[in-house]
């Protein structure tokens, strides 16, 4: 699992059908398509965009518009497969205008072997890349091209990150070998909760993503048996400025806060507040404005009391962006597993849940 | 603010306006309104339901089918003004169908002065209900109103549950006290973080007001100045299973995990598995029957692993069962807050950060 630096380009199909993106996958095959296109995708696109992950059987009938993908690393996951049986029995299967999309390890697995039967296409991830590692292969660059946004952008802000941080210099660089000190140091010191704390809610499932980066990364017994790891907690600023700041700031003293601002154009836009508002000179911010307010609020109030807060700013909210914080905190998760002297990139307790999933079932 | 066991009739308007529901309002404003939409409202109502909560602008125009809802408990919030002042701006305001609702305490703060001022219709919150307990006033009824569900079952279920509580018997009385002790007592053994684990996707907002009510309520200084409170982590148990459960079950031994399992009809739905597929006899297995196998393999997963988990059964998902859900949780809560010896009704901190952003805006 050496691959938690990749980032190469990937050949991706011709066409896209135009319709719905109708995605099967889980977890480490379903978190950065969802992040990427609810941070980065317009309104209409992101109504037409369909995880399908959880077993639960969601009333959804198939339209000729619609792509469908199908993703999983190891190509055995009970989710999808349940999907696929669903789908398949429904009377739209087989009159799609664009055939699907299979997202696997090309290593003969069930899955493979499907799409070569189907002749569907087959977007291979790269055997050395971890499941939750899987952002820059086609798990990421296929929602970026159905979006309509430039992949090559993506993979490039992921690259110079990935050099920054070899070198131990420039921003990016700094940032990560920072965040590890952070990590390890807090973990040292009783801090083993961490919030990320983004003050843009189109960053909010990108904090689905990094709860399962950090969670399953790092949450190891180590060779002597002791039980490591921290627990990553998510937050989206505006909201959990009201909800659970109070625990952060009052609460027991075990959590580090990672505050993440994105700048903005500082567009005017127009407000009228009516003569009852009680905030005088509202009118006069834009919503920009006043997120920013309470993005520096925040955290003076969170350093006021002692905790420890580390922010990182994105300049805009784009492809290169999303490229440089992905591969950043995928860097730091790696890097973080080797100072505390766990695995990264393993996940040996996911698996016994499975097999006690299969064995209820009757089948193992 | 006694009243946290408050679930009293509300004089509801006779009529909403049918298309989107636009709802300003943040917090305990919000939570408890998104939590019942998304448990128990069908999917095309989903989509027209509209959170505007954050003061980032979306870009949203205001069209004559809209319910616009204004919701604070104190009339003084500020992203709900930013709100107020960005849609008045806009070509479409006063052109609505139906009037907008404001939804506040009625003691003439600056938007119940707004509503009257503007002849709008006015729905008090009961003075001694805190914010974050207000599910069962207007800020629950009103949407399961507009999603054409029953609020008096809503009410019924959260009265049972009070009543039982208060005997000290019945099912849900020991759910409320047995949860009661499991905070305390894991509070007391160094168990400082609750995970709340729906194995039902629609019930995934619900953690969302969850995580509002637990980490607001006991996040807090004790009068000796100690620091107390637990950590609430919102999860679901189809996708955390594959995120979350390697730290849970391998991590630091200080998790607690509270499984949610809801009843279902055991509808036969059909499957048709490709030959290809690796789970023999997977096209025997509903969706219901496969996520029952998970929450089952997971709790064994979890207790062979000597980690706390408590289980909660509904039969149904419907207005009764919500109700009780969540009256019980405010039950655990206020009472878990008398036992830890905090006050679990006030956030003295979240004020001081109010009032920061306030400065940086100039605006005090």
């Amino acid at each position: 699992m050496a691959g938690w630096r990749f980032a190469e380009e990937v050949a991706l199909p011709a066409a896209l059908a135009p319709g719905r993106l109708l995605w099967c996958g889980i977890g480490g095959s379903l978190l950065p398509a969802d992040a990427l296109i609810h941070a980065l995708a317009g309104a209409s696109l992101r109504h037409r965009w369909q995880p399908l992950a959880s077993p639960e059987c969601n009333g959804l009938r198939l339209e000729p518009e619609d792509q469908l993908v199908f993703a999983s690393k190891s190509g055995r996951t009970l989710e999808l497969w349940t999907w696929i049986g669903r789908l398949r029995a429904q009377s739209g299967w087989g009159r799609w205008r664009q055939a699907p999309v299979v997202i696997t390890q090309d290593d003969e697995n069930p899955l493979a072997q499907l799409a070569r039967a189907e002749g569907w296409t087959l977007l291979p991830i790269p055997e050395q890349v971890g499941g939750r590692y899987s952002a820059f292969t086609a798990i990421g660059a296929l929602p970026l091209r159905w979006a309509g946004l430039d992949s090559a952008k993506f993979l490039a802000g992921a690259r110079d990150v990935v050099a920054q941080t070899e070198q131990g210099c420039g921003p990016w660089g700094t940032r990560v070998w920072g965040m590890v000190r952070a990590f390890q140091g807090g973990f040292l010191r009783g801090t083993d909760q961490w919030v990320l704390l983004p003050y843009a809610t189109r960053l909010e499932t990108v904090g689905a993503w990094w709860v399962q980066l950090v969670a399953e990364s790092l949450g190891k017994q180590a060779k002597d048996g002791s039980r490591r790891g921290l627990t990553p907690i998510r937050a989206v600023g505006p909201q959990d400025q009201h909800a659970q700041l109070q625990r952060w700031l009052d609460g027991p003293r075990n959590v580090g806060v990672v505050l993440v601002t994105v700048g903005h154009d500082h567009a005017a836009e127009p407000s009228d507040p009516p003569s009852q508002c009680p905030f005088p000179g509202l009118g006069r911010w834009g919503g920009e404005d006043i997120l920013r307010a309470q993005a520096e609020g925040t955290r003076e109030a969170l350093e006021g009391a002692g905790i420890s807060v580390v922010q990182w700013h994105l300049d805009a909210l784009d492809e290169a962006s999303l490229g440089a914080f992905l591969m950043a905190w995928q860097l730091v998760v790696g890097l973080s597993g080797m100072a505390l002297e766990v695995d990264p990139f393993d996940q040996p307790a996911v698996e016994s849940g499975k097999r006690r999933t299969l064995a209820k079932l009757g089948i193992s």
